[in-house]
């Protein structure tokens, strides 16, 4: 199977070169940008060379339709949404690792404050939570965002048992730089990130209404969750530190029986006796949740790791390609996180 | 005056050293370890070379009596439980920047699993949480903890003002890995720490009942708080989250009017515009406070940073020596914080 | 093919189970430590959860004989002195990564401090730096160290075309520090590292003699070089900065063509227009090499970075592996390092 | 005694404001940047919230010269050539801490590639390594960089006392992020930088000549040094590992000697015993010189560590401030180290 990325120099393009090449059914066609055009790839990376050394090409639709199976875009916001039709009209399909085509035109709007796609557009598109979705066959998938990836992870069992106070729900996330994409801004500069921890867009991250969204699938009375997110001084990894009251108090034992069901046979998705801890899953597509109940207060705390650029974009990316083309859900995919 | 330090070689004690190397009214007499007996704190740790020169004495509390005029503990916990009684026996003045002599043995034995000095002894130290205390003429000084600090005055405004659900607190707290001292484990080498984030001690850390206690002191309805720490891969620095539920919404200007009204006159907590970022408090005895109300979920959160080597240990415990001799609570500081 | 690893809780041990995870070939039958016998791998190491559940077990070279067909050592200097003795003897595959069999007993004992393999084992063994080694058949092989990797790399070529003033030769290299080990000890505290950077062991780190002695391979003029040795704050990578006097100035692609010649077809070793950066090999078995000739000074700085862990250690002994059984050289390597 | 500083916005300027605070014979009168005009310096930067409540001005010389006694800049190359001619031409003191008159105005165009100031303008100021400098009464002076400081202050005594080969000198330099300045680049990306050690400017960079032409003036025959820089994954800080080849072999007391003769009764340079790190010099305008010879290569290592900020900026510029009017030296220094 032949596959193009749109967005190739972005964190989440180069780690689909890095993923795909290691997956032995695909083979990357093409790559592209707006940028750098006929430069080769691994000129401007040299850490790949040897390893991917496509010439980048300008975006062109037809072109990418000849000479592949597949698109993944892995563009900043606002990119995708005006690009997608054309693939959409020729029923070729679709990865997209943006938020463009996660909610709905008016609340794209609303938190990205960019364009949407066309309502028309964005029904054709499946949001694929890998572990919650049934996308074989689907053509057009909607890759979650890496915040909502560990946050909904950690919670959805929760919501879906119906266990918890739905009001009672906190989240304080924490992500390294990556997460922040590779544009220059103050709050990216070394010297303001390092030896710092900052929270920013609090109770304004574009990806609460997709949590929320998300979340009410599995109970519609789920109307708002409480949602922070600051800069760890680290490249990669997410942790979602979920804070929820329970209905009734429960035994550790019926806590973990109800991760233990909802992910049974979710090769990618590990119950930890203890609390995770961001290193356990870096380089790897696996998310780890652990949890602790404290009888003094009612609070159940969930926490989630992910690899933000793996689970939490690329990774998950090609997940959902297995599942899109009925292949195991892991394949291609080298198990071992790099941890260190 | 003259200060003896007991237990020089902590983060405590250096920072100690730093701060009252400063203070004009301050000479430091003499400084104390269980170590390095006889050799000079600068060839042990050359950045002092010049600046103290002093040599390491065994503890001797005849001999500080002698030489000082106070005694600073900065000791692990469960040494200065052990040590204060000859002092406060010949009315001398201390304080401990140890968990020694916050609490009642009790509960100290529960939450620290060490031997509590004698209730006799507790009776005579008085809590100091600066900006709450009264000490002019205080002999016996006990100085609240780090995380206990930032959580402390983060909320006891709140919690005085009765406006928010007691049940309902939830503090989601930081702290660079000097917060956790010198002792060598898996937890502090290098390469667990960098590039990780950790959650440890959940619903266990010894600064819980301090917290519970002190804010009791404000709302005696107070029984419990939920509670997280965590590690940063930074040297110095807390933040305290801190979520809490409003009973009443509140505007944006009446929540800082709380805080305005808690801490006029207070030189060392600022109340900020935007949420406090770790960097604007590292170097300096100040303690930043931030929040935001989100009215959807009407939550308050509420975001306290400090340096914990100096608000949240030795700067205090200056603060205190401070208002204990009815000097500026401000000698001998140098505001400016060291920032990068 | 099965194999064995002893010392399977250090890093190089850790890595060796990632990269034989991924390697068709071959199959983990047992791992050996003297600590936490009877536990499984992943208990302690959680992000092996689901990856390698294997129990640790005691060294016992017999019961690794009946299951294997070849032993890994990964253990601190001074251990696989005393082991490899009983698989030497029963012509038993041996690849030691420590630095045990790498030099003449005489020469080991001077540096390491340690007791010495007899001679008659030492000179079983053949050490191998995999690009310029020919070990097909061979049983019994020292792996190189990680900052003799980088170094030799960098410098063979120049030394073998005997183009620079010997006696010129100043290697400033720098490692993470995954390099020194996990033993806990002041210099390995986070605290201590982080926000820092420290030079030592300075000419007196135990690579040296082994640089020296497989540079006199390539020229037996050469007797010494000037070698100093730095901790960088972070975990994985080594760059050894080389500066040597040539003998006549020579052109920038005189100087490259000795490069591309001396690593043409070598798979794991890149010749760079530009200066390489740590970031390039981290999580990958590549070496990148880069150069600038300055014709003021007569000086050509050379650089070559490694991740320490792989090619410096557990990398290239999988290497060495291929070699041994005349595999392909880069079988079971995922090549793409993991950059960020 | 009243200054101005013009460049208040950048990392030095920051620094003058944190020292001249706590300086007791200086007041700061007014700040000057090209951006943020009108706004208070600690709404932009809340971490001086009430520590420096200044309005940021444009720059006046007029009202500069009204206004204060002298005047710093502390601007970016190529800006205070353009802008100092009015304080000349009416005897008004600067101190420059910028390159811009530290060079024959060919030289600067040469490395610098900005347009210099007039020769005139050039000939008045005086280059200020305030050790080796005698300015009292001047009103011109140029302050040293940051890398130049560091290797003049290791090397000056060598080539003074004539004992080292002037041909074998190379200085691997490595710098923290804030020497690279505020300016957001792909290379000041926190990404970029962390977990990663980047080689940049080899043989270009702007110091090299300000060094030689300093330390001619210490030995006329010395004509060039081999020169690199790299960065560091750390705010601050600047080591200079310095190696030199020395005509005879001297004993370590002999060298010392040299060391301490050279800078007796100089109080910010301490010549200590081991090889100083990075951390002991943290936050002071200290520099900390240690050496380790070789006898077998014949090679003397040199290691000087300083805080960019301050001995490498803005501390020497106080110091020169304080030389300039027959202060002491020290006045108005913490001189602890923040060390951590």
């Amino acid at each position: 199977m032949k596959v193009s990325i749109v967005g190739i120099t972005g964190y989440s393009g180069l780690e689909l070169v890095k993923l795909l090449n290691n997956h032995k059914n695909v083979e990357i066609a093409s790559i592209h940008a707006t940028k750098e055009i006929g430069r080769r790839l691994s000129d401007l990376y040299p850490y790949l060379s040897g390893v991917c050394d496509l010439e980048i090409e300008a975006f062109d639709a037809e072109s990418i339709m000849d000479k592949s199976d597949l698109v993944f875009f892995a563009t900043p916001s606002g990119v995708a949404s005006q690009l997608t039709k054309a693939f959409v009209e020729a029923d070729f399909p679709v990865i997209d690792i943006s938020g463009d085509h996660r909610l709905p035109a008016e609340i794209y709007k609303k938190w990205y404050k960019k364009t949407p796609a066309s309502e028309e557009i964005l029904n054709k598109f499946t949001y694929s939570l890998a572990e919650f979705s049934d996308i074989q066959g689907k053509k057009f998938i909607s890759n979650p965002g890496c915040y909502a990836t560990a946050t909904e992870l950690a919670l959805a069992p929760l919501v879906k048992a119906k266990i918890i106070d739905l009001d009672s729900i906190i989240v304080d996330a924490k992500s390294g730089l990556t997460g922040a994409g590779k544009a220059l801004s103050e709050s990216s500069h070394f010297v303001n990130v390092h030896d710092n921890y900052v929270t920013y867009k609090l109770n304004k991250h574009q990806h609460i209404p997709e949590i929320v969204q998300e979340l009410k699938e599995f109970d519609n009375n789920l109307d708002h969750i409480q949602f922070s997110t600051s800069l760890l001084p680290v490249n990669r990894g997410i942790m979602a530190t979920c804070y929820v009251k329970l209905k009734e108090p429960l035994s550790e034992s019926e806590i973990e029986k109800i991760y233990q069901d909802a992910y049974a046979n979710k090769p990618f998705v590990r119950i930890q006796k203890d609390l995770p801890e961001l290193h356990n899953v870096i380089g790897s597509n696996f998310t780890d949740i652990g949890f602790d109940y404290n009888q003094t207060t009612n609070v159940l705390t969930v926490i989630a790791v992910i690899d933000n650029l793996v689970k939490g974009a690329a990774g998950q990316a090609v997940q959902n390609l297995n599942l899109m083309m009925g292949w195991p859900e892991d394949l291609g995919f080298t198990k071992t996180p790099s941890y260190l």
